[in-house]
């Protein structure tokens, strides 16, 4: 199944003639998910060949426009393109009285649900579940009330070991197995030892997008070990005090919380228009955690099982 | 003086991946008039090397996505890179409404004024005036209210014939005649006739652009000759009974419109996506009104004095 982030907007709050406002699409399997939509995130989903009709959740981090100022747009657009289907819409309080006022004004009637939900940014809380995935909120420290999202694949199943399976298994004994259950008689006696017909299941990958945020270590329990983390690099460490008086983080922090946190990988972004060139914040970074890369528009990170 | 339009924008509703939403920039002069503001116009201002700090006046035409999405964006941007001069911008009611919600939860405290004009779409109105423009609102036809707007500039003054005038004349008679009186003694005898001594003033230019709507003859006194009209097209004649339907037009009728207001150039936009090749729009216009062109983004059209 296919665990991969695309990367559709890589600037901060002054976009660049090659860099687009905050948007990334987290594809697993056949979900996609939206994480935060900044002004001409559908033009950008046009350009990277993304369907928005297959949209099926939209996380979004905070009300500076940079990161929510194209989602009026993107719904409105889903709703001139004939869209049905529902729409889980998440977000911090007041996402909701824009999008209705902005609608009320333009006479729209939107022809799909939009199930919203207002999220509490102050925690690390489930806010969605399903199949195959949990999503949490991750307080971010910024100017305005701000979370990042944490992506968890839900625990596989065991891997059966065919050439060992007793065969008088029965089906849902088979399924038991497979969520790590032995196998007992009647009277508790161990039957099939897990262990012995079974190995480890495939990976929960993970993956967890902090939004803007100041330098904050508390968010190390949640995304301890994730398979990818992507951090905000605003500034060279040089800018350091702009980026504390501005709630903002260095590529230097971004990596500092990557190595504390022990995740596998790093992706830095929201970067400052100010760097043209952006080798600089990546070789900050990499001198201290080294598998780190940049965020880069169009480009699909892979995550494997 | 400069007077001409830049086209940022040419698509209706749903953007393609060539024709962004409706924006075009009118400078007169040393100043820029933008005229609607959809997502995106902050980049297209951009890739067209317009100078948005230099933006003195936005006209918003009415109140959906298409035509305002870009215009919080843009706002903030001139905030980020501190703007400090007043902006006037004029709308239909509801757009304060939806900035002020904006910025409330961004946390947006901007660092210009910006005086707001609540336009009466109903109506043709004047509601600006400078030392060198009237721009009046025209009554559009649409499924919300909504406005198209006229610049015209200022009557200007005659040119005096140097060769011609007698040397007694004074400054002040002089000024009195460069706007077209003859210069009397007491007695109220004509001593200089103005037309012996002056020539016809260069032309004072116009402008109308007429956003989203139906067909709408009742326009046609406020647009009469008018140096450049700009009439949405967004579908062809094939389509009328749509383009009715949804309160827009075909490129037949801004053609019509254009014939009978006896303009002297019309400018077709506002395609619909469904049109790859807007050559077939372009040739139904012509067929009415053979000074048609089409909108086309980064194109400028000048008007001569």
């Amino acid at each position: 199944m296919d665990f991969e982030l695309k990367i559709l907007g890589s600037s901060s709050a002054t976009p660049t003639f090659e860099r687009h406002h905050t948007a990334q699409v987290l594809t697993v399997g056949n979900q996609i998910n939206l994480i935060d939509c900044g002004e001409g995130t559908q033009m950008q989903l046009m350009r990277y060949k993304v369907k928005h009709q297959r949209i099926c959740n939209i996380f979004i981090s905070h009300l500076h426009g940079d990161h929510y100022f194209g989602l009026a747009g993107l719904l409105s657009t889903m709703h001139l393109q004939q869209r049905t289907s529902s729409l889980n819409l998440f977000g911090p309080k007041g996402l909701a009285e824009i999008l209705t006022l902005q609608f009320k004004y333009g006479g729209t009637q939107l022809p799909y649900r939009i199930n919203f939900v207002e999220v509490d940014t102050s925690v690390c809380k489930k806010i969605f579940e399903d199949k195959y995935l949990t999503v949490h909120t991750l307080p971010m420290q910024h100017r305005v009330p701000c979370c990042g999202y944490l992506f968890k694949e839900k625990p596989k199943p065991r891997h059966l070991l065919k050439g060992k399976l007793p065969s008088f298994l029965t089906p849902p004994q088979l399924v038991r197995l497979k969520w790590g259950e032995d196998i007992r008689n009647e009277q508790g006696e161990i039957l099939v030892r897990n262990q012995d017909v079974t190995s480890d299941p495939k990976h929960s990958r993970s993956y967890a997008y902090c939004a803007d945020t100041k330098y904050k270590e508390d968010i190390l329990p949640y995304v301890k070990g994730v398979d990818l983390l992507y951090h905000e690099s605003t500034f060279l460490s040089d800018m350091e005090h702009r980026a504390t008086h501005t709630f903002h983080s260095t590529a230097a922090q971004a990596a500092t919380l990557a190595q504390k946190a022990q995740v596998k990988r790093l992706l830095i972004g929201h970067f400052s228009a100010r760097y043209k060139d952006l080798h600089p914040l990546l070789e900050e970074a990499q001198a201290i955690f080294p598998n780190t890369n940049l965020a880069v528009e169009g480009k699909t990170v892979s995550i494997l099982e």
